[in-house]
């Protein structure tokens, strides 16, 4: 048998513990499968003395994850730290400068630097494995750098937060406000004191930026993403969505269009009769269309200590079976030198159908305004919903468009004019309907 | 740059046609993913003459698939004849004895002689790839393979037969019959003239068999599956099921017992707020529970050319990825020689939820009897609904019952006594429930 993989890890937080405790009690299985023995010999994590459930006494113990990373005690690096910058920047460079193999589950990282690292990692003829980094435990990368080789792929969209799924679920479920729901959700742990970065689509945003890369060949563009959160979501949203056929989820989608690569993250409204539309909960997904394959979907659980360590196991697996002198695919299914440069398609140039709601004075002429402004924009309408039940019925009235395709461009105009004329009593609400199967 | 990587296809058919196409095509950009050129030196196929859309020209033609696969014009074999015996199984083992990398999707080989052929191909060190082997163009086996290394599965289920669920999606949707929909299957190439081996669940067995194989570490053992087809089913069993907030699918369901392996296909009642009842058509789905990941589900098309040339193309690439040296993982996902004895579960010892639906004579004491002879075997009701919509509703009775969990042999008797006790008007209609995310 071949000797031994050195594994070492730093952070350990859920998921760093977690992943200690697969390797160790399933150390039978994966040297099975993997011909191998896959052992931690090395660890960094502030501290040394915290019950993790795991003995790992035998693993030499690092305060400086830098110094784990450069150690010769390792073949492979996994780094579950976190953050963008800082000592997870730092450990990753010096890993891989220092021909260790990495594995990481940080999608911020990778957002920012990943190029960056992939190519320092290609130079040197190591592995970047980054499973865990989008969707948790679902094996979308190994999926699309590997399963899809001489796929083309036209657009690939997901929900890739948890969070936000668990509160447009509940909020629906139990109707719920936003407020309510993302209370819940601080108190059992699925949301963060300060909720900005999932609720906002940051995230998603991250997420999406490397399903992106590996999609369209590109460079990662997480800083150029148009990002919509789900703070201002209503019930009144999401009923009039259920009476028309749809539900609503944060998505993350990107498309090849002919004016560039077309990245955003907003809320969605997707046919309640699409198999994304039964994602409930923290559970995440992710659809991808190709020309040969045509359309797949993969749903499982996006984040979580167990979910995200199957990934890293996957990924530190994969390592073991390798063997020196193996050149694996490229980290982002092209060689990092060759990626495009990033090609953004204009915002206003979206092409889709749109769901807007409206607060109106009850009065005569504001539903032929509004009409006028759609068909002066050259918006054909698929339907048109009257309600008198908003706030004050008795002198609001509620008016529901859905559109047929049209553009962003002529969505923001016709809005700009109706709220011009004035018949507004509310901010107006404007969705987007993303096709789905 | 490596040396290219050359491709014998044997069998141009739909799918070898489409790979040949796909690796044409594609060259360029499957060069750039694997850093070495995929080149199609060799090929056999009975029509040297016909126009496959694709020049084949400077490849070799075999009229022997036999020869083809010992020819050292080729470094990986890629076998689209199909059939469990006969050229593809002389072919296959040929290729991996002369040290050919082999890749199938021959579910029927893999199912009968697949522990051997892997030992065959793990005693060489070379690989044999089979994703198109089960579910089409789904990447189920590399996910089972790979990425879910160091997971314990405890159960994996799916709609792994198009044929079937294209006939189940379009009488539920259409309320047509089952021997309507079949013919409009034939029609459009969905089904075959002699249509048994797909609506009886054979081809669903096969790809079971692979997926239990690798789910559970236990040898092939295809012939030992609890086999039911969908032709009994009736709009009567839709209908009710609908009412009750179920879909019929049929599944391939394998999970670990206490006293061993079930595996088993029929038509299987699944909610219909879940995932896998929203897979419509000829689109196929794979579930698969874990300890550590959880819950995870691939849906997507499970046959067609180039659905199927997608997978076969992945697994080309993945070869063209490995170098001289390189050890994947065991074909099996452990070794072959490790496999353990198929140890099956009985399947009266299945325990789960019951769908029954009786035409009863419309008298005094029938119902009194039916609860009776449940109440005799222990088996408790979720629900019991009596219509008066059978063939004859002056005379004759329908009772649907929904039982909890009980066992099939409790199901069994319970079902004869009622049968022995003379009401019944017509054959009892019994259908499982299953459990589904």
């Amino acid at each position: 048998m071949a000797e031994a993989l050195r594994v070492g890890i730093a952070g350990l937080g859920t998921v760093g513990a977690s992943v200690a405790r697969v390797l160790v009690e399933k150390a039978a299985e994966l040297t099975r499968q993997c011909g191998r023995e896959i052992i931690v010999t090395a660890v960094s994590a502030r501290d040394a003395t915290r019950d993790r459930g795991v003995d790992l006494s035998s693993a030499k113990w690092f305060a400086d994850p830098v110094e784990l990373a450069r150690s010769a005690d390792i073949d492979v690096f996994v780094e579950l730290i976190g953050g963008e910058e800082g000592p997870a920047r730092a450990s990753v460079t010096a890993a891989l400068e220092a021909g260790r193999h990495v594995v990481t589950a940080n999608k911020a990282l990778l957002a920012r630097h990943g190029v960056e690292l992939a190519e320092i990692a290609e130079g040197k003829g190591i592995l970047l494995n980054y499973e865990a980094a989008v969707a948790g435990g679902i094996p979308v990368i190994k999926t699309m750098r590997e399963a899809m080789a001489g796929n083309t792929v036209s657009r690939v969209f997901g929900i890739l937060n948890g969070t936000c799924n668990y509160i447009l679920t509940r909020m629906e479920a139990e109707g719920l406000s936003f407020e309510d729901c993302l209370k819940d959700a601080q108190r059992l742990g699925y949301a963060e004191a300060d909720p900005t970065f999932d609720i906002e689509g940051n995230d998603t945003a991250h997420k999406l930026s490397i399903l992106t890369s590996l999609a369209f060949g590109n460079r990662i563009a997480a800083g150029d993403i148009y990002l919509e959160g789900i703070s201002n979501i209503t019930q009144a949203d999401i009923r009039a969505a259920s009476e028309l056929g749809y539900r609503i989820k944060l998505l993350g989608v990107a498309l090849r269009t002919e004016s560039g690569i077309e990245q955003r993250v907003h809320p969605t409204m997707v046919p309640t009769a699409s198999v994304i539309a039964q994602v409930h909960g923290v559970t995440n997904a992710v659809a991808i269309e190709t020309d040969i394959l045509g359309e797949l979907l993969l749903s499982g659980p996006g984040a979580g200590g167990n979910a995200t360590a199957s990934a890293v196991v996957g990924d530190i697996a994969d390592i073991a079976k390798s063997r020196p002198g193996f050149q694996h695919g490229p980290v982002f299914g092209r060689p990092a030198k060759e990626l495009q440069p990033y090609r953004k398609a204009r915002m206003r140039s979206h092409a889709g159908g749109y769901f807007i709601r409206l607060t109106v004075h009850d009065r005569v002429g504001v539903f032929a305004a509004v009409a006028g402004r759609m068909a002066e924009n050259e918006i054909s309408l698929e339907s048109i919903v009257q309600h008198a039940n908003g706030a004050n019925p008795e002198t609001q009235k509620t008016v529901i468009l859905v559109t047929h395709e049209t553009t962003e461009a002529a969505v923001r105009k016709a809005v700009e004019g109706i709220t011009q004329d004035g018949h507004l009593v509310d901010k107006p609400q404007v969705i987007r309907i993303e096709r789905a199967g």
